[in-house]
């Protein structure tokens, strides 16, 4: 990680020749490919693919890959890409309520250093937390939503976001529903723990309707915000077993540890940009 | 195996004392426990019960157990039970429709001898499968469904289970809507898998939704069949994971394994007596 | 958790009647029975159980409960027993050294009031996590092992855990072995994380032997500490898939999932009594 | 599948441009690729690739292409490679001794037509299983095996697999250890399925080895038969959860399950040319 490297994330309508036109143009140049992992979803006919390669001998300067890449590809091939550096770490702002879990996981990931991350701030809620942010040393702020403020409270969440230069949200088990503003101002950039196998068990209280359904698994599912409620693109999910024994707090219990190794793994992803929607689907590279 | 035991599966309102109870009416008339397991639905104040017992020394004539038990204990404690002999070997019909590695999964285990348990015949709505029958030696029956035809199909069905004293009935990816009179016929004994993890996909083509739907994970449910489609007690219920890289002919092939171990999986429960149904949902004891 | 219950764990040659024994006993003077499981090792003919019970209309007064069940049945039966009270907290030491994940997996539990625990310090071989002790307000106790003071050092932590009355330890990814009159002063109750699916890659640097024999699954293993490295009895299980992308650095990333959480596990059916041990092996509650 | 494709699965000493190079060649001869996939084993400085492609355009005549990316590529990079025709079915010889299970699966996936391969014979050292080879309309041939005539016997089979044209042999449940004339014979194409999670319990037993240990898991490992006893490259594995409930018997029936789904998927990517293998450990691509 000393030296600088750039990643391509891209999808284009399919077409012969593009991997070897995309890695010959980064070959050429003096870059050295160290990742490249490619898909193509035959029934769409699209192909996405994401490449990255070091820097060091790379005659393009940082600043005009992107240009250069529009000009010479993107428009010809009618691609939709995004260029990362690694050197820059990504900004990530958490949003939690009263629950303690997820959270804990996140920040213990990010003060171990396993993530490229930022973590400049935490939005809440409920002051229940509070004591969170301050054992890590992360501003917690509290927004108290209620049905007449809740406008109100998102523009001042959303101006705060936007003066720390944040870059993801992730919601850790959040138990308040994110209007449209705050959702077209991060599309496919904010990450929801679903505490369910979606699409079984929407909206509110999946663990009790799980009960009541009487399954033999129980789930969660992160993925990014959309409008549409628990309808947006997947990007993780997994199951723990359950059995009759189980009654509804054992299932809460259990599924604790399902939701944060589930949100974690998907904001892993999102940091290490490997994941790349379309059409409310994920590619999600290894 | 050599000597018979006896099963007793009961549930009966929650009140102290009726482990005890019933261990004793077993030892004190000479049965040696060899498994119990038991459990309390807190929620709903039911308790569960599985007790099997050697019948060696047993002093209660095997035919006479049923009605002692119902009249010492049964009305009193408002017993819901049902008492089985390990000697007796359940008879099992198979519905099958044109995918065979459910079927061939379900016979591979009979002709091992891998399960006590007798398979008089197959049943199909197609002839796609009489192959398999053949090679196995057992009689397959084509009855041929169609809208005009179809309760007087599933009556000469029901006539020809009867005749052959069948217990209980496998849907082995049978691909047609039992209707009520055999539902009823067979309550909470006819087992069906289904290609996903319901209560997500219920009905037709789940594999193409959840790849419309971009989950990944995939799964299959054996339950009971009940007047309501996909809806029944479930039995048990695995996953599978996928990919991006995975398209809908990629998620059969994966659900396949999925689909036959599950249903083989339910279908020994169930040949074990270690399946209790109670108001939709079921204890599945181990 | 309001009023307290009994807790029975013992294991006895087995025999008939045992339940019904135990059951009447609970029953008769006034113990209402919320849990019972039982196990038969027909093997080894062994009978285990855990019975739970109300204690508010027991008639034997809770300090002679152990006093009444030894001389009525223990020692007729030759019955190994531990009775606990579920208003008695346990008291757990967490032993770290520098890696903070299995840690912080604990105490955010334990900060949440998920367990029924006390925690009332940490030992490290390493200054470097101290923070993590100060964050939670748990007291850490630094204790530098060298060949020369060991068996010195280990002496002052023995002091120091009777001085706190710990009842059992945690070794979370504390990269030292402990030495016999540690382990002989806590039998079985001392847990350890390995990581690594045990037996298979005993001893030092699991996840790089895991990649030289270029497995498909990577583990973790929690178990009681013996004298015998990495083959006390296992209490827990789990793994999780890895593919040739992986390299050892991945592997230990994802390793730092499962280890956590296989720990926690282990821990949390330590705390609810739910773990018998019997040559070497645990019979496990659920 | 109507129309060919052609599959080359290469490796070598890694270096910038490979991908490039290799697609561009089927590109500017016709070729469409269908499928590319790609790994980098960092630490050992090796290229893996997988790529496959539409013959119907490609103007290198089909039986040439061998020689052309022989002399033009692979002396000067060094590469190892293979290239494969989709329409040709590989000949696969199944070896089996008692156990039904992992055959009835194989060929139950056969003859439903889900694999692209030809099975002309089976090999058995026992005649219990010839009852199977009838009822699937294969040629069963019995060759039992003592100490004395081991090689003959082995230099009988060899000739019956020339004889044949087989390409690979899948030992399902063989339970006879293969001398190294059979072994060298086909390297890297005999795939055998061991009843444990390895590297732990290899040899005879492992059920009863695990249950000894009293693992929380029980495995199953699909791997190429080197001369050295099951140790050989990894190919697939997967595990069942377990509990002390579980007898050696139990062990076996949960087992069975595993064994033949771990099989059957190693074939299927065998089958598929999916896998490469390295210095004793595999490359299976998605």
């Amino acid at each position: 990680m000393k030296q600088s490297t750039a990643i391509l994330l891209m999808h284009c309508p399919d077409q012969p020749g593009i991997i070897a036109m995309v890695t010959e143009f980064i070959n050429v140049n003096g870059g050295n490919i160290i990742y490249l992992d490619q898909h193509v979803d035959v029934d769409q006919g699209v192909f996405f693919m994401r490449v990255e390669w070091e820097l060091e001998q790379f005659i393009i300067p940082q600043d005009k890959i992107e240009d250069y890449f529009h000009t010479l590809y993107a428009t010809k091939y009618q691609m939709y890409f995004r260029l990362y550096f690694k050197e820059y770490k990504p900004r990530m702002a958490i949003f939690v309520s009263k629950m303690s879990h997820c959270i804990y996981d996140l920040l213990a990931r990010y003060t171990a250093g396993e993530w490229h991350v930022e973590i400049p701030l935490i939005i809440s809620n409920h002051p229940d937390l509070e004591n969170v942010g301050i054992r890590f040393g992360i501003p917690f702020h509290v927004f108290p939503v209620t049905k007449e403020n809740k406008s109100e409270q998102e523009a001042a969440e959303l101006a705060l976001l936007k003066e720390n230069r944040i870059d993801f949200l992730v919601l850790a088990r959040y138990m308040q529903v994110i209007t449209e503003d705050v959702i077209n101002s991060y599309p496919n950039r904010i990450i929801n723990i679903h505490h369910s196998f979606l699409p079984a068990f929407m909206g509110a209280k999946p663990y009790h309707a799980a009960f009541e359904r009487g399954v033999k698994l129980i789930g969660a599912t992160s993925h990014y915000v959309t409008t549409d409620l628990d309808a947006g693109p997947i990007i993780e999910q997994d199951i723990v077993r359950i059995s009759h024994k189980d009654n509804v707090e054992a299932l809460i219990g259990k599924g604790r540890d399902l939701e944060k190794i589930v949100l974690s793994r998907a904001v892993e992803k999102h940091i290490q940009r490997k994941v790349l929607t379309y059409k409310n689907k994920t590619v999600v590279f290894n």
